[in-house]
């Protein structure tokens, strides 16, 4: 099952050299550790706090298992000949070149709490990563969000074109349940039923869908608090919590282990957006790598401007610290998903 | 499992009272039929060739079972309150109240070969008109087809706007495979997931999408004949082919039996498209409740510009025939996709 990144890095290894982890090994309250994988990021941090130090080995995790997820999507994806070639390589630039990959670093890393082998958990990965690609190339068209611009480069309408750009985000929504159903993803069929059943409510119009349509009707209207978090909880909260909830349902972890996992997810979505308004508000577009104050701009309502900058950062610190304590319950093996709960705030980008 | 359509008619019985059809519990080549069921469609026909009053019947048979589908797509959709409101109203106008519902009425009448209770197939068929609507709406965007009519109404970005109707058309893929995920499809998740598979197979890159992009590439240049046909196997053909394999996934028959239903479905959505072209270079905006003589104008490629009208005419008799000679193992049970077979390319809108 052992793979190799596109870096040559092998998949079972994501921590720099020069961090001496703990053993991922010891359970709490009978959680299944699984560990058939990479040592967990545990070094440099208490107990459901972690320390400045995991969060920086945490952003260097992320960029290696980024570069696993990249090329998982790579393999997936490949570029095909005829009169479709285009759509094909409009999906593989609106995939691949970029991204945090927050949502397959989730996936993953929730799956590694399971013992899931890594070449099932990047499919899950891959699945999630092409259904957030496919939301961002539709919310940038013209008659969305308008945007020229995703993570630095041009957006899928403007380097094809808008129709390619609406086909592109389509196929990538339908390879993503593809993708689950394939039996490389999970030899039963119950897990694999199970994360198109999840994806699909998370995606649908209860959940994603259901966000963005809410946050178009809301341009230009001043909305309250509690409709900004409802906004927010369906368009990015529903998919970050499924990330996480997806690794539990991969790893057929039993029904209160997978809520406590997905009270996490959910947490971690919120304190996300939060700090994502933050940024979008003091942020510059080359930090941004898209561009900056465009809610503001487009008058809707944020987080910023119903808390304040200061009031924000603290919501998102409160939801941060949530989030981790959903996971108390876990031993060292889930300090990388504690530390991810700090980098989401802490990031700058 | 029996239950009411709209109009008040138990769905097990779907032909009209003056029809007195022939047991549909004798198998042929050893094929269960099933016929838990109404009687099949075989009263006034000779086997593998239907005489015109089977024709007759199957349009009666069609109207009521679009009413049943019509009536589960209703009760799968319900209007939601809410910020999000607009989007499923979206959804709706979409998807109910119109189309022949051909996708449906093939996934259920192959689903009853094999005994499957109307309540699951119903499912099956709801699932394949979302995904076939969320295509349409997709097809008429300005930067797609830019097309203002559809059935005889408003297309969806006229009647609410562009960004609903793409949102509209995203959540209509998603609540499609929702469907199917449902244990209320069938209660073991086998069927379920191949019903995934095959459905994003169909509907993806290498099928339906993958068809729209390489319409969207031929356009203003000719195409050869080898070309249209792979274009139209793939926008509209594996969707028509994937609602007749999905009755027999439903209702788990053998591979070679399954095989025998996708080739059949093959030929019936290739007889469909010729049909089809031949009925945009002939029939009224009223007669097809669309924009007639658009393909033409867009400089499309039609299998009535390379063959001619009878040419193109004579392309779909044979398509019909060749679908009706894949079901020479099944009996009478199979009667009613025979008569669809010749209903594809007599219809008139």
């Amino acid at each position: 099952m052992t793979e190799t990144t596109a870096a040559g890095i092998p998949s079972g290894s994501v921590l720099p050299a020069t961090i001496d982890p703990l053993s991922a090994n010891e359970t709490a309250s009978g959680i299944p550790s699984g560990s058939a994988h990479a040592p967990h990021l545990s070094a440099t941090q208490t107990h459901g706090r972690p320390a400045h130090g995991a969060v920086d080995a945490l952003r260097t995790a992320l960029g290696l298992r980024a570069a696993e997820v990249e090329a998982a999507l790579d393999r997936m994806m490949p570029p095909v000949p005829g009169a479709e070639a285009r759509l094909v390589e409009a999906m593989r630039y609106a995939t691949l070149g970029g991204g945090k990959r927050l949502r397959g670093f989730l996936a993953t890393e929730v799956a590694d709490l399971f013992g899931v082998p890594r070449a099932r958990s990047l499919r899950v990965a891959a699945s999630v990563e092409m259904l957030h690609a496919y939301s961002l190339v539709h919310d940038d068209l013209p008659a969305m969000d308008d945007d020229d611009l995703r993570r630095g480069q041009p957006s899928a309408h403007i380097r094809f074109d808008e129709a390619t750009a609406i086909l592109a985000g389509d196929a990538l929504q339908t390879l993503a349940f593809a993708t689950l159903a394939d039996p490389s993803t999970h030899p039963d069929p119950q897990p694999r039923i199970a994360l198109v059943a999840a994806l699909a409510d998370a995606a649908g119009a209860s959940g994603m869908v259901g966000g963005q349509m809410i946050d178009m009707e809301g341009e230009g209207r001043a909305l309250s608090l509690p409709e900004v978090e409802r906004l927010h909880a369906l368009k990015t909260g529903r998919l970050i919590r499924y990330s996480a909830e997806a690794g539990a349902i991969l790893g057929q972890a039993p029904p209160p282990v997978r809520d406590r996992i997905a009270a996490y997810g959910r947490d971690l979505g919120a304190a996300f957006q939060v700090a994502d308004d933050v940024l979008d508000a003091t942020g510059t577009a080359e930090q941004l790598g898209k561009t900056a104050g465009k809610d503001a701009e487009a008058g809707k309502s944020t987080f910023v401007a119903l808390l304040g900058i200061e009031g924000a950062r603290a919501e998102a610190d409160r939801l941060a610290r949530a989030a981790s304590a959903a996971l108390d319950d876990f031993g060292p093996e889930a300090d990388g998903l504690r530390a991810l709960a700090r980098y989401v705030v802490e990031r700058q980008n």
